[in-house]
């Protein structure tokens, strides 16, 4: 990957900082392991979707793909986001690929299976 | 686990049946791996959180634990689920355990960095 394209986390936003937080620490591994990844929030909370993509264009990024932190894509990551995608390529004279969210892929659910077995642990008495 | 304890993945439901699909294949690996595990909806989609503790009271299941789909936990898993369970648990005379949304446990995070590696991997021209 070169620094012209770069990863961005869409996670919704809410105004309740502990809900951030949450997809703050889900996002940290990706973040620390690949360059050029950030999280966003659709609405409700900071960094949005719009202050990453201008701050990568300025910086040079031509670019991106949107990972949808969603489990499942419903009205937002049909309408809204493409909307979105629509004005800021607009905007900022870039590409944007917007990912299947990543409850799609496989890895997901047996990464659920794993929770699943760690809680049964703690039920078994 | 004794048959006297089922684990429930609850996530929110959606009047869009690609929507439960989706939720429906995330379950799969543990509703094929673990025995007593199925999914229930919050609303707008069948089986609802109160038919499965139904049936699985009527079938002599004591206790149940919820592990829910969300990757964070908003309004819905603070309020509204701990109020279903209270209501379930006095009508059937069970109990239920919340435990926390997926999202919480770091095993979310390393997935999502997997899947991020493998979309890198396709953006890579």
């Amino acid at each position: 990957m070169t620094q012209h394209h770069q990863i961005i986390l869409l996670a919704h936003g809410s105004s309740d900082a502990r809900w951030c937080e949450t997809f703050e620490r889900l996002a940290e591994p990706t973040v620390q392991s690949i360059d050029n990844a950030a999280i966003a929030y659709m609405e409700l909370a900071e960094p949005s979707l719009d202050t990453i993509i201008a701050d990568g264009s300025r910086q040079g990024t031509e670019h991106f793909t949107i990972i949808p932190l969603f489990l499942a894509a419903g009205r937002h990551l049909r309408k809204d986001v493409p909307a979105m995608i629509e004005k800021l390529e607009a905007e900022h004279g870039v590409s944007i690929r917007l990912a299947d969210p990543i409850g799609m892929n496989p890895k997901l659910g047996l990464a659920i299976r794993d929770v699943v077995e760690e809680e049964l642990g703690k039920s078994a008495n």
